[in-house]
């Protein structure tokens, strides 16, 4: 095992160099904790009236909220994909052309997956002597040469799609979860999820897989970056016996409340260790809350328009916690428009690593506003994509609409519903709307919910346009889009025989190949 | 003055038997902050997010926040009243019989006021020696005899009615602003307020009355009763230049701005007189946000459905801090259901004094909540009234409808929308519609937005209905409505000639009596 030698050499050079000097703001540990549909609206500390995230709201008041964040897109694979690449899933190939503006990801019929030519985080960390792990969901693909450890994670604990299931493994397998490069088992079957009851041990896996990783990081002396990913307020929600009935909430509100006090757990864990000084973490989401699985298995966007699978505010602003403590301030506020891919950006500055010269990166380094230094990040604008299209635009606190869609008449009328109980004329409309020549405009100060759109005769609204104009012609004239990786399907690449199934007697057999252009229906 | 020679005598017996002795939980100081209009979610802590309440998130972190309390009424009038006489509105008197199920308030052609037959707050808490103020917004008549002084309270700075107008003195006099039992001059006039620019220093002199009257008996060494009432965000909106501007939401973001900055100082005032660990502050609001007003003029009622004027979350749940150090736990959540009306007979707990006994009184007692003693506090229903009709009840987590409103399909065509881009089908409804055979039931932890209506062929429907339905028919069948005080206006009672008005030379001269059955549209 090469890296473990250097691993251990590169560690007695820290270990030397670094006993007892005063706390360095380069190369700390990088955290990110990502969670699977939930909501801006589920934290205490972003107005959840069931108030039921102690140790987040603490996070909090230790750190810095950023009630600006956004998700690269609302949809989990291509905002995992953004994440991790810093570039918006148009680029990086996240994306479809089959149909416009649709939300695609990586369900297991996905012949796709995120590009060779991409570089992913961890596989520049690896350049500066980071260890990296994912912990939970990857979503970036699930076929071998897409899996993590071929993208410059060291180790892996998780599945590669959601947990949907379960499946009598014929006509489609149930989803594997892998320990490092081999599957361990598969969902609902070694690694029980209960429908019925909602009860799963598995978040208390991922808290264990998180806290001896960074153990044996610290103990190795060897910089770590920890991707934890658990994804356990996804439907079918889960959470384990002691939290399950606990909430005020439901099962969903449980599922909060186990991550919640995973998430003490680990910010605890950095404490004993000693090295919260030197580990800066990260907590937000993937997308907006799934308002398709409210109430019971669906979180909240709070006072915030629609869900998941949209480009209002409810299915892209994330809430966001930064802590570093003895670095961001206590209990600071930042109102950066931010997002995901800035993640991407501010670990390699961290870490004192340039990000990629040889292609558009999206990510802001945001040290400036973490450290509380003279800001210089520019108040750049957010993009809302849905697949190919461009659906809307922010600059500063104006929101503008260019494209409007819930989801279909068809699907509406048969019961599904992304924005439940809300309804905005011309807004929250049933086919694609196409408003580009004349923008609905939202001032999302005054009105977060997106309920008033400004009027068009207004100055105001003369003014926004003026200035968002420029910025969406010099973002469309320069827009290169990376080839769509999510444009196939084929039954024959489902999860069946994943390696290290032959060790478990657990391969199945797949139909033949027979790929076709995945249906995205919205 | 007699008055004054037995404060002194007062405060002489109470200096010298509690000089240096330990801090005394009995006969605290008490000071009930009320805002007008503003929501739930217009406060950091309650998950705004432009986060610009700095001081009133810290009185949560120091103090109870209280997710789960209500106003006894969705309109600022019959809100008031109960807050200050611990009934609901159908009892004090403080609704209309004129047709079913309306919002009545003490607009300037009111006949009536509290009634005769009322207890106030501040005439029991004299007969422990308190000294009461009112500073702002008084709204419980405006007739000389339903005037603050005349129910209790020591002093008053502030108006009677709502600040609309200008007016031009003919059809309809200004609002007067008075100085205890006499006017000082009026709104537009002597009281400026730009509708244009939003400017007024309204805000700042309550502000100063506040911490004049708080030094005074301070330095009397009286126990004193501020009951601190501010307008600035009841439209018109208002704040002085220096918050002008400055918020993330406009103007009404200024006005919520400077009252925040009035919260802290006032807090600050305690501390600097060394009073703090001996005065029970309470924030909260009279009602819901009025949406009709927003996005300029109107709040946030956060995850909430729809707004002032009805008997949805939106309109009836409101912000709630208590601060007490030493007594209150700092950063403590309490859950219990809660209302304006307890603060009544928690105000009366405080104080030591029994609440009067020959009166249904629906307050209760929250001292053992605030001061975390075993709870004896009974998990009581919240009873929501429009008019005369018991729209909804909440037990527990549940709520129940037995009877839906908005407003009318004429005036939500001609643009009045109390819901704005809300729309719960069944729910939110543009009639009356009733369900008393047939209750729409929510439950309020996973669904706090009232969204998703629990099914009628569910158990849990039925066990929630066999529970609900005792504690309804108990309360209907004990009910004894009072007389209903706000079903007659005539132009002649407008303020036309208030006390004081000679000195001033402002008298104006009113037409003849000629009264009417109050027309109230929702």
């Amino acid at each position: 095992m090469p890296a473990l030698s250097l691993v251990l050499l590169f560690s007695a050079i820290i270990c030397c160099s670094s006993t007892l000097q005063p706390v360095n703001t380069s190369s700390p540990n990088i955290i990110i904790m990502l969670m699977d549909d939930m909501g801006w609206g589920d934290l205490g500390v972003f107005g959840q009236p069931s108030k039921e995230t102690p140790n987040l709201d603490a996070m909090a008041a230790q750190g810095m909220l950023f009630p600006n964040f956004y998700t690269g897109n609302p949809l989990c694979s291509p905002s995992r994909a953004a994440l991790l690449t810093g570039r918006l899933p148009v680029r990086n190939g996240f994306y479809t052309t089959n149909a416009h503006a649709r939300n695609a990801y990586t369900p297991q019929e996905i012949v796709g997956g995120i590009s060779k030519d991409e570089i992913l985080l961890p596989q520049l960390l690896k350049t500066k002597g980071y260890v990296s792990k994912i912990v939970g969901k990857w979503h970036l693909g699930h076929r071998p040469q897409h899996l993590p450890l071929k993208k410059g994670f060291d180790e892996w604990f998780g599945a590669p799609n959601c947990h949907f299931g379960p499946y009598n493994n014929t006509v489609r397998p149930n989803i594997p979860v892998y320990n490092n490069s081999e599957m361990l088992g598969r969902y609902y079957e070694e690694f029980k999820i209960d429908k019925k009851t909602g009860e799963s041990n598995l978040t208390q896996m991922y808290l264990l897989e998180g806290l001896d990783f960074i153990l044996r990081q610290t103990e190795a002396k060897q910089p770590f970056f920890l991707y934890w990913s658990p994804d356990a307020t996804h439907a079918p929600v889960y959470a384990s016996k002691p939290f399950l009935g606990k909430s005020q909430r439901g099962r969903y509100g449980d599922a909060v409340m186990e991550l919640d006090h995973s998430v003490g757990r680990i910010l605890s864990q950095l404490r004993t260790l000693g090295i919260e000084n030197n580990t800066f973490v990260f907590f937000t989401s993937d997308n907006g809350a799934a308002l398709i699985s409210a109430p019971n298995e669906g979180g909240s966007n709070g006072p915030f328009l629609c869900g998941k699978q949209t480009t209002f505010e409810g299915g892209m602003r994330e809430p966001a916690i930064a802590w570093w403590p003895e670095h961001i301030k206590e209990g600071a506020v930042s109102f950066q428009l931010a997002n995901v891919m800035d993640l991407f950006t501010t670990s390699l500055a961290l870490a004192g690593i340039s990000p990629p010269d040889d292609r558009t990166v999206d990510g802001l380094d945001l040290t400036p506003v973490l450290l509380n230094r003279p800001s210089t990040v520019q108040n750049r604008p957010i993009f809302y994509y849905r697949g190919n299209e461009m659906m809307a635009v922010r600059l500063g606190q104006y929101k503008a609409h260019y494209w409007t869609w819930s989801n279909s008449w068809a699907q509406f009328k048969s019961g599904i519903n992304f924005c439940p109980g809300q309804d905005v004329p011309d807004v929250t409309t049933h086919e694609q709307r196409e408003h580009t020549m004349q923008p609905i405009v939202f001032h999302l100060g005054r009105d977060p919910g997106e309920r008033f759109p400004i009027s068009v005769l207004s100055r105001e609204y003369r003014d926004v346009l003026s200035r968002v104009t420029p910025v969406v012609d010099q973002h469309r004239k320069t827009l290169v889009p990376g080839v769509p990786q999510l444009n196939m399907c084929d039954l024959a690449v489902m999860n069946w025989a994943p390696a290290g199934c032959e060790k478990l007697g657990k391969c199945l057999k797949g139909p033949a190949s027979k790929p076709w252009k995945c249906v995205w229906t919205h």
